[in-house]
């Protein structure tokens, strides 16, 4: 295979980018982005070495703890629970929001294998057990699986003594979390309500 | 700025990636392609540095002269010639074509600074003066540009007695010529017709 079919293919490991958008990718980097190039090859190479994932709250991180973790302006009373980075991320820019955060990595699909463990929930738990935890923000989507996994965070947090809140309804029904826009987000985060047993 | 922020950034090289679009790829490569992050930082970094272009026709190469210009079963008596190596690829794939090949590598555009030098067009018509070609195949793009640039090429085949065709009518017009389904590409270049004077 040729050096350009080789970077052809190699681009199709982004998410969806298929034959002809790879395909562009090649020849624009080629034509046009040879410096560009050269620094995402570089930039590329040490992300995938070096950033690994935050101790504490599970979030991706280039050292052991993170900057929001590590941080003293953090009220570390408050602890939103989110899926992803992305929707860590999606909050921390649409809101005001000055508290931890604990990231999934995911949320519970049983029939996929993810389960309770594959979400560091066991962690999770040793952390509202610890006391310093008073209410848990559950950002998790709105989607099926997403409230699964919320009505089973809100019961882990009550056996601790921990508040669940919920973000409030305004979220699009079946909505990805992370695309939702920063206005509705921004309003359902301020409008988040403690959760219903 | 952190390193993931840097991985972002670096995406944004790629053509058609915004911000949220490049944070999307960072996360998926770190979250589910590792491995294909390191390939494609590789092979990315390889193809920068090694592939350059054919002396011959100017597609990329990674040799001096590519496989195509090199091979001893093509038909040497034709010429095709193309805008990008796209639209290269684009013809070798629908159609049974077996000549040669010249990428311009853009399409005369004055307001541009893009005039027969940036094209290679003194090197093209070198190799019309030396009498092996017969035919020169104008597949250049149905628009404005690519039409002026397909009547520059005619005048300059034509100085050198060589036979200008151009691709059939039947492209959508103001079409780029890398997006047409094969079938009215294979078409199209089937019926091809002697340019009127
Ligand atoms: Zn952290
Ligand atoms: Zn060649």
């Amino acid at each position: 295979m040729s050096l350009l079919e080789q970077l052809i293919e190699a681009f199709r490991v982004l998410p969806g980018v298929g034959r002809k958008t790879a395909q562009r990718m090649a020849y624009h980097v080629l034509e046009r982005g040879r410096d560009g190039g050269r620094d995402l090859s570089r930039v590329l190479a040490e992300a995938v070495e070096r950033i690994g994932h935050c101790s504490q709250c599970r979030d991706f991180s280039e050292t052991e703890v993170c900057a929001v973790c590590a941080s003293g302006g953090r009220d570390r009373q408050v602890l939103c629970v989110v899926e992803s980075p992305a929707d860590r991320l999606a909050i921390e820019t649409a809101t005001g929001y000055r508290g931890l955060y604990y990231v999934l990595q995911g949320r519970l699909s049983p029939l996929d294998g993810i389960g309770p463990r594959e979400l560091g929930l066991e962690a999770l738990a040793t952390r509202l057990a610890a006391g310093e935890v008073g209410e848990m923000i559950v950002a998790t989507s709105a989607t099926v699986e997403g409230e699964t996994t919320a009505h089973y965070l809100a019961q882990l947090a009550r056996q601790h003594g921990v508040r669940p809140s919920r973000l409030a309804q305004g979220l699009p029904l079946g909505g990805e979390l992370e695309y939702v826009d920063r206005g509705t987000l921004s309003h359902a985060f301020g409008s988040r309500a403690e959760m219903p047993r």
